[in-house]
């Protein structure tokens, strides 16, 4: 047992931190404001292709990919990568910079894992390549779809092609310019036992029938450049060479997705926890109210200790879920899936609660990151499943484990 | 002590109800995607003006006012006022059609206890009628200021003018496109005891030298029709006449602001977490996970409980408040003032925040109000002075009176 | 709608203030050193008759009971008691002077109610003039009684004689020297429809095959005088006429008993808040650490605030339950029982526990009632049924009527 | 970094479950109500010291000692020990079973490190053999403690002797029947700079002048066999020798003190913690309420998962900070320190809360460890200075290190 970083882990953290220093943060407010004018929706800001060539020349990117890959990437454990990761985070859209931000890297990993050789070809390769980008389509508005066996979205094999109907809504990302390909999830075989009826199949975004409805707002906000969508499927037709792995996979490769997405997610809230403290703690410094500095009063130095223990608290038990997953798989790791998923949001929505007191009038603005992170915190109860349905399977788990 | 609605409140709270469920509530999510809508910039929906026409001649209007206006309104008390507030507020944006939306309540008030005669004719009657809007001018970036003594704006006497300077921000309903009128609030006499500095004074938008630097962003949403303006006065001159009740009253007239228009917030937060919890009954028992209503699941049972406790309590709260408010003025309620200051949006936010939860991904689009109110109650926690100001102030006026 | 208390309460209030601050406050050190002392196991104070009699002089006895008692009482309603009521709990033995404890109030009402004339004579007359005690035996071991349906002590007819067999505990005052009686409630008629099998029955406390097995210790202290019991019935013998009101009511007399015990516990729960509240403001004005008055520390003051509204929160929703059962009866006020059995104890618990912080170490001893305040409102929150079950009827109700 | 613990850890910690299971477990409840039962004040159950022995003879001896006493013991680094400890704790009464028990563990600390060789000889190692027992004497009854700077008694030297006078509380173990010795804090230099003026002294608990004046209730209990004395040093006289390390050095001796003596007891918590949520797993799978298992109710399936969650991370903090007292030294890792000083005892309570509710009223009573597991949390929010002090001082250093 030991908890200190390996030099390996520090030497690359230090490589992205100096990026990140570099061409990061001097343009975190630009973005910011970028995205949240109506007129650039579905519109990168001009230097973000830049930034992510940079980035490749640079050698940070892919690093998420499993050792397998390693041509692709330094061949890091989650354990390694986690760390990094947080850096990443610290400002969330560096991630697509590093070619690490969901719901493609969740994709990648799919297609990695279960793909044939050609669906790698026509679709892994330039999304390893970062020229174009992919959504994941599951959630349905009609059904609690946090109980995947509720879904009804229906695949029918039709000859060679598979014929998709149904309507999918936070189908993220479907509004970037890039994006070609979506990954629907849908019921192809409504009599086989209760987890083997679902399916995954991959349907480039201009196919016939594809209809993209309306972009979402997500506390008002439409999320651009990626969006999130709500997508008719109606009648579409894809040759049966897109189904992934074989009918009734789908929520086999679904539970092997979230697994180190989850954890992704999860240290993307520490970073950007340990980012709001970090502001908190400079900006009560530097006010005065009723004849004392911020910094002084107890009730802010009691914040910012409950926020060091919480973020600290989060940070290690990401790190031993990490841990976990390289040693036992996402099956091994589950009940600390289930826990990070459950804490980190949470914990990230506290921290970013009290930042955002302690900034008072500028805390809801746009002139800081950290109202954007508290929305996220919150929204990321939700997404992904209510934290209520992993909190319900953990109880269970752990109901069992202790008999 | 008697815990019943008298007939005449029920009467008016029933008819309140009528056009409540006529008029607005069909009107509801039209509204939302309205002003979500950027194309909508600075506008009101078209049919807004014939609502307030239906209301006015309906005779719902002005409801708010004191006893001695009784001319324009029924003359209701503070407490025969806030049940009827309640129903008027389960759409928030339902306050204007009645014209008790702020911050007009709030300057109409102060016009009617300490405006001149003219200021009268000249703001208060258009204002009472509708014709225009109004915003309220203190609050500045570059200090905390909610403490009021830290504020930086100047207002200087030169012969029959007074130059006002200055920057402030959070000038909500600036960019409102009726607006005509900032109430400003700035250091006139540094030289006087602590709570004698500052002037109130009418400045009409349209002054040379007021430049509306950009509409802030709160939670990403301008927050249109009204807006909350960054605001450069620059050089800005208008005639003596337009001094509030005398130079130095500045803090008196804020705090007499205040009282009213807190209460009527507190009272808003409580019909908006009423209707969310209203909301999440009507879907648990709709929605099926894992082989169970939603419904019959005890955590949601328990988040429910402790919503309708939460809202029982702070109704209650708000109307012992108002009861004070009537018998003792707003200083004598100073205490029950700050409590539902810093109990109500706290408590609406909670409620919203579990009806959100069991809306699943529904709950943070635009498609229910349970994502705004949920918004609205996070950013009243800061608006009017952070909740922890208050907090300070009631400590120490709790522990006054125990010695 | 007011607010206000009337001449009456306030008159009767101060006397009640009087007597306390004459008689009770002056001994509540020495009750607590006596108690404590396990050489005192269940005796009273030498002094504790004495008291009584001087409350009966001074016509301050019995105010609990419903207006149709009026010759023992003032006969106040609920809503006029429970301000009275709220004093006599800031030192929660006081009840006991004024013969208002529990579980005697709660048998006693239902003597009053349900009872015979025999029954009156023999038990509720020398309870009324506290010459005796009694205890009220429901709760059971090996199942969850707080689903009342699981009970299974058996009473069973055998010619002139109901038999009893089964195990209690939580029999609280069945070690009071003064307890001659237990109200026992067991099945009756187990063919019977649901809410019809059970029934309640007097039982005298010196009957062959009563058994009091031991004191349980309640975060290991037995509350003497009263002491929480763990009884065997073992072939219990009673003549029929002890039963109370008929076989098979035993469920409609314990909903009857709850009502106004709920509301009283409520209120003490209020009225032991406001007691530790009042001894933290002073406490914090008097001490010094880090070179600053504890009260001066915003923590501290946030605290004293959050104390102040949640105690004002719940003596509200206290008085509007109370006004309720005025006015509708226990059944009408169903959902305000609930709701102020929820909050009251952990409200209570709550605001002990910051007064207990504010005092240091001193807080955890006997010194203070801070550490009992904080039990006996951790114990309630279990006692009469855990907060959950109460939660989840409140829930389903409120979705029952928001449908 | 690495979260598997060693083999040699994983060895060790069989042996020390193996003894609990074969000597601890099963004397549980027996030592529960040995200590409940006032007959038995300030005496052991009499088989507890044939149970230290047996410890001894099974070389689960002195664990806590540092590696520089390795012919005491295998010479654990914190890191090492901390998982040992989690399993020792889970009885807390164990820690004497294995002479690591509080206070003890560090006066022995104390007398290791600053002692003479005098010092050592005479108290060390009778100490080290678990034939006696020793107190700290640091809290004063007139003063806020958690300020040590406050403390007023006074140490002063007179020939070769210092004089002692003043009045402490909470010095824990003194009414232990095997306390021979007070390790005394007081004011010796009160001309010194401020962390110089206190020192710390041994003396001999029958030193005339030492008057035990009351075993202090800590919620009721006494906590038999060792209690918390106040305690009187009235012109209390002992040798110069006494003194340890020198004049002036109280604070820094204080300090070396706490360190490991926090990161033990942190994992004290975790271990009860741990246990009250195995108690809840096997409770809720036994009963059944309103038709259902409460392992089936998601209210206790979500309780259950936060303890999970609760649990782990604090586990984690533990760990990390015994790394960084490894690494760093006391100093070093004093924000851990701090942190798990905060967190342990908070989440403990939480746990032992949820425990607590799903046992109904066995919970509070004295047939499970939970209640008491309960009040030690509570407690300890308090003693070795209340949370708000550690967190004001943990937030200082976190602003401080971020600027």
């Amino acid at each position: 047992m030991s908890f200190e970083y390996s030099d390996r882990v520090l030497e690359l953290r230090a490589r992205v931190q100096g990026f990140m220093a570099e061409h990061v943060f001097p343009r975190e407010l630009e973005y910011a404001h970028w995205v949240e004018n109506p007129e650039n929706a579905w519109m990168y800001p001009p230097w973000f292709e830049d930034l992510k060539s940079r980035a490749k020349a640079a050698g940070i990117w892919n690093w998420f990919l499993p050792r397998e890959y390693e041509e692709h990437s330094p061949g890091l454990s989650n354990l390694e990568f986690a760390p990094i990761m947080e850096v990443m985070c610290q400002v969330p859209w560096a991630q697509e910079v590093f070619n690490c931000s969901a719901p493609d890297r969740g994709n990648m990993e799919v297609l990695a894992r279960y793909g044939s050789e050609q669906q790698k070809r026509q679709w892994l390769e330039p999304l390893l390549d970062g020229r174009i980008r992919s959504a994941f389509s599951m959630t349905e508005p009609a059904v609690a779809s946090s109980d995947a066996s509720n879904l009804e979205t229906t695949i029918v094999r039709d000859g060679d092609e598979y014929v998709i109907n149904g309507r999918k809504w936070f189908t993220s990302n479907a509004y970037n310019p890039n994006c070609r390909l979506l990954v629907v999830m849908g019921r192809s075989n409504p009599e086989a036992p209760r987890h083997q009826r679902f399916s995954m199949i991959l349907v480039p975004l201009d196919t016939t029938g594809v209809v993209l409805e309306r972009p979402l707002r997500v506390f008002s906000n439409v999320h651009s450049p990626g969006g999130h969508a709500e997508v008719r499927y109606d009648n579409v037709r894809v040759p049966v060479e897109n189904l992934i792995a074989g009918e009734g996979r789908g929520f086999e490769i679904a539970q092997g997705r979230l697994g180190p997405g989850r954890f992704q997610y999860a240290m993307m809230f520490v970073g950007m926890a340990q980012r709001c403290l970090d502001l908190m703690c400079r900006r009560v410094e530097s006010r005065v109210a009723f004849g004392e500095k911020l910094a002084d009063k107890t009730s802010i130095q009691h914040d910012i200790a409950r926020s060091r223990c919480e973020i600290e608290q989060c940070r290690l038990l990401v790190l031993a879920a990490a841990d976990r997953m390289d040693r036992y798989g996402a099956k091994g790791a589950r009940d600390y899936i289930s826990m990070v998923k459950i804490v980190a949001p949470e914990m990230c929505q506290r921290v970013a609660d009290r930042a955002l007191q302690a900034h008072g009038g500028m805390g809801v603005t746009e002139d800081t990151p950290i109202s954007r992170i508290y929305l996220t915190s919150r929204y990321c109860r939700i997404a992904d499943g209510p934290d209520e349905v992993h909190m319900s399977q953990l109880g269970r788990q752990t109901i069992r484990a202790a008999l």
